[in-house]
């Protein structure tokens, strides 16, 4: 996702022009980026990477390698994967893994596979961007999913889903809940597990799917992992065939989002849908790169996952304690235990879009405005800061920078 | 696509323990296979790949190559994309390339583009049933379009398109025409240029779109290539910013079908199009294929293309002489000058698929029965032959033993 795209969504006020100049700032290098959602790329693995192409094209797989492969993936990737999610809690077999480019394919096929014209789709406010990209695609309308508390009853969102508005007739139904339950882009914050039974509860009664976007999910930088919602799901229910969650998982923030290799772990009924999409869509993900991604991960994945805890928990830690030591009274920010992502709120009546365009003219610091994040486009005195490309100087010169414009 | 799901296509009339029956017959080692449509693995430059992998990885670019990557695609290899465009009379810039995961991918994205439910497709009787399977999405019908002689009328095909059926209310509209000119999958038919003309002007009477699959444009055998069709639209619409025409490449026939690389060449309106639709697909095409594709191509496009003539030149001649020298009267076939394909006509009545249940068991010859490649469901006694894999044994063994069962 760019700044661009952010910029020239729906939901921000600021004119095309606006947006040009802005953007040509941007590219300037004085410029510090709290903006981009994106892993550092010197943490990646370049090496162990380059060195598994390498074997994978080199050795007696090099044919299958740069062969069409199978819609469903890699098997023993998914056999890999099918493990790990055991580790989860998740008891499942490679029946229950579908390989992807990227979480956001499954996004965008589970959006495709659940969503017509006029259903509900219940998300948080914010959320994650691409997700609303992708469902968008099928003409849905958007309800307000509160996990924290607040939740409305499932008789009023049904009652909402099937209301007609100016765009559609009325009738739809509620159709999933979207949420990222750790450290959660853009907020950072992380449902407990009790937060997460009563997404289950909500889901049950509604009888609707949960898809579970746990992108950042091996990210965390303090105290306990929560079991993912498909493990309390499976608990419920009686096994992963029985679930009503779909797990979306991503090498993407671990070992690299150039290679675009996610997946969804879900019942064998859901898998078998979605590969048929799959093969109608894009045939398969790469082979080459499901072969590399296999061979990386089974050789490093728990290494890499130290490695970027300690470098990103350090970034994180900078960067609260320079927002802490700098920023005027009145503005708050979230504390995430894990991900990329810390989400800071403005006064009542605060523009972050107009902040943002003053920030990168007089502070040269960029951000986030958060209003995209919102499917109904409010949230306007919110905006994300990334800490993952944070370096020394960005923290201790962008923080303070930043918050001597917002004391004016 | 698999066998398994030829078979399990909705136009076949086999059952479905039949059909497993039948693949677990296939697996067997000594059953020779003129079914499958993909390169011979053999055939894949692995070194080259391997070599660009390492470079790519081992050097500056390697961060970038593991990174998020704009939607639209490796700024480099549209470029030289551009440029081999401009070889074929297609003048362009980066900015008429748009990348994709694989030519399937590009027809995935133009159905969802043009086609609302009801509206009508038209294709050739039969056409690659990989398209048909990525319009079927979005619900299309279909009309059939004979571009080498006795297409209906412009006023014929929107009549029918707007006429309510059995599961529409009618009033659909003509989107566009779907055809690969040069070398088509199933038949091995090429359009001349006059063909290619007449499908432009109906396309132009029409309003509509035209998509150009040319992913076997590469792989001539005899004779001197035909214009794509773009570039005889862009002749006539005074250049590619007003065509109508949508050309889709793939690197799958002369690299790699494993790295998912293809490209839609087409006018920048529809290109950006296609870029938003892609961010909120898959995001972008994987960074590290682009950039080894890009490598790799610059290098050796012109030799392998060379390499693959020379050996698929041999097998195409070994089959059409071995069903010259054995087939019994009654049966025809194509004789394609390029691509990968031969195309069978049994008489009137005969049953393809039938014939494949036989033929598997008692003469140990798999092949694909045709009608699942036609949008009607006809064309049962028709069948599809792929030389690529046949070497000598395949062909001096395998074809003498299925004319003997259709001998009788």
């Amino acid at each position: 996702m760019t700044l661009l795209n952010l910029l020239a969504s729906r939901s921000s006020r600021m004119k095309a022009s606006e947006i040009r100049e802005l953007l040509k700032l941007l590219d300037q290098p004085d410029i510090i980026s709290f903006a981009g959602g994106i892993p550092d790329p010197s943490l990646f693995p370049a090496e162990a990477i380059g060195d598994a192409y390498q074997a994978v094209l080199g050795g007696a797989e090099a044919g299958a390698a740069l062969q069409y492969q199978v819609s469903e993936g890699f098997l023993p990737l998914r056999k890999w994967l099918a493990g790990q999610m055991g580790r989860l809690g998740v008891q499942c077999d490679e029946a229950n893994i579908f390989i992807t480019s990227g979480s956001q394919q499954a996004l965008d096929y589970l959006g495709k596979l659940f969503l017509s014209p006029g259903d509900t789709a219940l998300v948080t406010w914010p959320t994650y961007l691409g997700a609303l990209q992708a469902f968008n695609a099928y003409e849905p309308r958007y309800d307000q999913l509160t996990p924290a508390g607040g939740n409305m009853t499932p008789e009023a969102y049904r009652a909402a889903a099937a209301a007609p508005t100016a765009f559609s007739k009325g009738g739809g139904k509620v159709k999933f809940a979207y949420l990222v339950p750790d450290f959660a882009n853009p907020t950072g914050n992380t449902l407990d597990a009790g937060q997460r039974e009563a997404v289950l509860d909500l889901a049950g009664e509604l009888d609707i799917a949960v898809i579970e976007d746990a992108a950042y999910r091996a990210l965390r930088y303090d105290g306990e992992a929560v079991p993912p919602i498909l493990a309390l799901d499976c608990a419920r229910s009686g096994g992963i065939d029985n679930a009503r969650t779909l797990y979306c998982g991503s090498f993407s923030k671990i070992l690299s989002p150039g290679m675009r290799v996610g997946w969804v772990c879900a019942p064998r009924h859901v898998v078998e849908k979605l590969v048929l999409m799959k093969q109608a869509s894009d045939l398969h993900s790469p082979s080459i790169n499901q072969m590399v991604m296999h061979r990386v991960a089974e050789t490093i994945f728990d290494d890499q996952v130290e490695k970027l805890i300690g470098a990103y928990r350090r970034r994180r830690d900078a960067l609260l304690g320079a927002l802490e030591a700098s920023m005027p009274k009145g503005i708050s920010w979230s504390r995430p235990d894990g991900g990329m992502f810390v989400w800071l709120t403005l006064p009542d009546g605060a523009d972050a879009s107009d902040l943002l365009a003053r920030s990168v003219k007089e502070a040269r610091v960029a951000f986030v405005p958060g209003n995209a994040f919102y499917a109904d486009g409010t949230g306007r005195n919110t905006l994300r800061m990334s800490f993952t490309l944070a370096d020394d100087r960005a923290v201790g010169e962008g923080v303070p920078r930043l918050a001597k414009l917002l004391r004016g």
